[in-house]
């Protein structure tokens, strides 16, 4: 499989997921700030993989930076991490990566050039590593909870791509596969950025997953008719009360699951759990360039001068989630204490 | 303003929807297989415009076929109806104005050949006609639901284009803008075919109403956080119980609406009631092609291989629609009552 992001000496490589499904081309990054312009441009995308990302961006920086005198040194790699966290506001994972980042770059302060710059790429091979791992794990959590033969409506792309390797939503759709549940998986398309016709049908092909794609506009219907039996869905931040940032269009379909009394299931790594933030009112929702809706692959959908409104996120309420899927185990409601119980064993572990 | 369609000499004209907002193009159908042809692929579109359309081609066929013995005039244009109303299923304003039309054909098959054409020509002219004072009516019942200031979502498109002129549910929001009402509008681009983005963003300008261009799946988020007071779409079917055949997508609307306390309102002209049709499950649903989802302007944007299930229409339950605005009056529940009265009086002074 395709690695999303690595460090290859002083570049940071990464698969370009705008040019998906068409073209599979590794672009160079060789400086942060050019990681930065990645996470900004959806080359690299979906919250953990930006943390990855984000971590080999510092781990960059620390290689260019380890011959200079200490506090240029440390400077070069706090400003990295200021230029990268502000990339993308909404996904927390970004920031937490960056922020265990520079803790270890403040640990190791006194190493020499050489060590400093090892031991911060270790560290960002290790957030990569465990939220491979992490994923694996929330297959197999949320894989428990799917009954044979079941259709599974999921949004935007969580998959390989999307992390640093197997996916959170996708990779319980991956795990119930393996695991010959027999599952059809309904794949909504997500405007405007079309990452669910584009990477998920890509990653459901690869790896022989039977699904349909549809317009995000038929998911309503499709429920209404019996033709779904479970919502699977990423995050992009979760706050400490269960409320769920997720790609513009989730909220619509936790509406729908409701309405149609269908399991709302939310996989994501306890890193993209803010304990810091209350609610999802306290979360940041990144408005994106009116070009993402008025332009499709160049073309030109919609007039000149009209204009445009693009959040890129919304917040699901935690009233409409019905289980977090997490590496730590499945957090059910009230998510206030089961979500503090996961992050707390967490930290305790990690 | 432009014509949505009509016949000049043995030509139906009609602007090519398809085409738009990037060019305005007048294209020619020289038969009623070309004029089918044009339904089917979009060039004309809107279950009025549809209506009207399927009547000039039938027009057409009379003129064409005005100097043929009766038996074979009569039979050239009962084979006109037949291929017209096949070219699309949802809509009935197809059907019924090919049923209006053979009609006017049967009682006049004694008429020598200049006045047969003659008789058919008018009728259609009438059909288009009708639909306009019908539009004009459902724009000032419409207007007067609307308080000063409402920000209204809109879905698809239902302007002068998609009827014979003036518009459906865009004629509400164009009475409410001449009134003064100060009113803004949110248009959902409406995918796969993007009508919203294309022809309902391109009418709102042409006309100065300020208005929003937005994802379809940013409609709950925008719900969620206060920022809509209404919602008004158009029909292509409303059963006599009151269930609504629209745009894939528009059930969706109407469950957020309903989860929001928003009222949902449908605009149509009395031609789209099928009293004939007990119910929603009674409503025939199109597919359409793939195509429509995997390519926009040209661009695939899914991968090859991929399954797609691209049903064009959804039906909405009449126990989420606040009211029916026809040209008749404004239909509040128990539809099934008011929509037989409505089309009841319709019947008698037509």
């Amino acid at each position: 499989m395709l690695e999303t992001v690595w460090l290859d000496d002083r570049l940071v490589r990464l698969v370009d997921q705008t040019l998906l499904p068409h073209e599979v081309r590794v672009v160079s990054c060789a400086t942060p700030d050019e990681v930065a312009g990645a996470i900004r441009g959806l080359r690299v995308r979906g919250a953990p993989a930006i943390g990855v990302a984000a971590a080999y961006g510092i781990a960059l920086a620390a290689a260019c930076a380890s011959a200079l005198p200490g506090a240029e040194r440390a400077h070069t790699v706090e400003a990295a991490g200021a230029v990268l966290t502000a990339a993308r506001p909404t996904a927390v994972n970004l920031r937490w990566a960056v922020e265990r980042m520079l803790t270890k770059a403040r640990e190791a302060r006194q190493e020499e050039d050489a060590a400093f710059a090892a031991l911060l790429r270790r560290e960002a091979d290790a957030i990569a590593e465990e939220d491979r791992a992490a994923n694996r794990l929330i297959g197999r959590w949320g894989e428990a909870l799917i009954r044979p033969g079941e259709r599974i409506l999921t949004y935007c792309h969580t998959g390989g791509l999307a992390t640093a390797g197997y996916g959170t939503a996708f990779g319980i759709l991956r795990a119930a596969h393996e695991a010959n549940k027999g599952i059809h998986v309904l794949a909504c398309e997500t405007r405007p950025v079309l990452q669910g016709a584009r990477l998920t049908a890509w990653e459901l092909l690869q790896h022989g997953i039977p699904a349909t794609l549809i317009t995000d506009n038929a998911a309503g219907a499709l429920m209404a008719r019996g033709a779904v039996d479970r919502v699977i869905v990423g995050a992009d931040r979760i706050a400490a009360n269960g409320d769920v940032a997720n790609k513009i269009g989730t909220y619509t379909l936790a509406v729908l699951a409701r309405a149609h009394a269908l399991p709302f299931i939310v996989a994501a790594p306890i890193s993209t759990v803010d304990l810091a933030c209350p609610d999802g009112a306290a979360i940041p929702i990144e408005e994106r360039a009116a070009s993402e809706v008025t332009h499709v692959g160049g073309c030109r959908i919609a007039p000149e001068g009209i204009t445009v409104h693009n959040p890129a996120f919304d917040v699901t309420p935690h009233d409409l989630v019905t289980a977090i899927v997490t590496e730590g185990g499945v957090a059910a409601p009230p998510f206030d204490r089961s979500l503090a119980a996961l992050a707390g064993a967490a930290a305790g572990s990690g």
